[in-house]
């Protein structure tokens, strides 16, 4: 605890990820004063076809 | 905002996916009053292997 | 199942979060085909302070 | 309702699956009071490059 | 990990989250394989005005 | 899109919390390459009575 949870759609690669969960740790870190071995971060990805903003897929934008 | 999550069981169509979004985005905005394009919906699909109900697997009823 | 979760600051009435979860239903009913009495919706409201945009807190724009 | 979200690095058989399912799905009848058949569980698994503890993803672990 | 995220209406006992929490964490570690200290439960709780099913709020039924 | 849900126990200031949400939203912004003002930044906190450790509640270690 915290759990971090990132909803977002496919397509990133391996280096964007692991930078990414280092530096929402950190922000955990800094703000909420926990140590870093108790944040746990989940990218929930969804594929193109199950995601949408204004109504219309990411896959047919 | 605001985000809406769907957890579904997979094995829906694209077509029913496209339907479900730009629905669950209208009912958004007429009732809540807010914009179109500040609407996300991600769909949270599970292989019939990781959902249950009754306490028994999609994959077992 | 299927499950929905609505992801909102807070501030709605009885009145905008009854229709919201009656179109949200129905909208799932009409694409995904199952009965409406399988369907849940939860409103997982945050105050103020604790959801954001571009960084900025809703509290503080 | 209730609805149960296991958040999970991936990696285990539907053996486990199946009898994470039946016991979490007993708890909740034992402790909430409520019958076996409105209680749903989906299990959101993360390949290991999309999950983390202490800022470090599980495939670099 | 793994997280427990448990969606349901308001109006439980502490008692009966304390049994919940217990329960539910003894079901990871007996299938999944992990020890208890990696397992943590959130109960997200909804007022019945922020909860439906069959598109009715808990409120209202 | 993406979008951050934080699952914390209750009890962070409003000064932490507004230092949490813009630097996970930096994190977003510099890993992800999205623009800040699409991150939507969720704190999902729960009462000491509604999280758990071990099998063990909050309010109860």
């Amino acid at each position: 605890m915290p759990e971090i949870m990132v909803f977002a759609a496919e397509g990133r690669t391996l280096e964007q990820k692991r930078g990414l969960v280092k530096d929402l740790t950190e922000a955990m870190v800094k703000n909420f004063g926990v140590p870093a071995d108790v944040v746990t971060v989940q990218i929930v990805e969804a594929p193109k076809t199950d995601k949408a903003k204004g109504g219309v897929l990411f896959c047919d934008r």
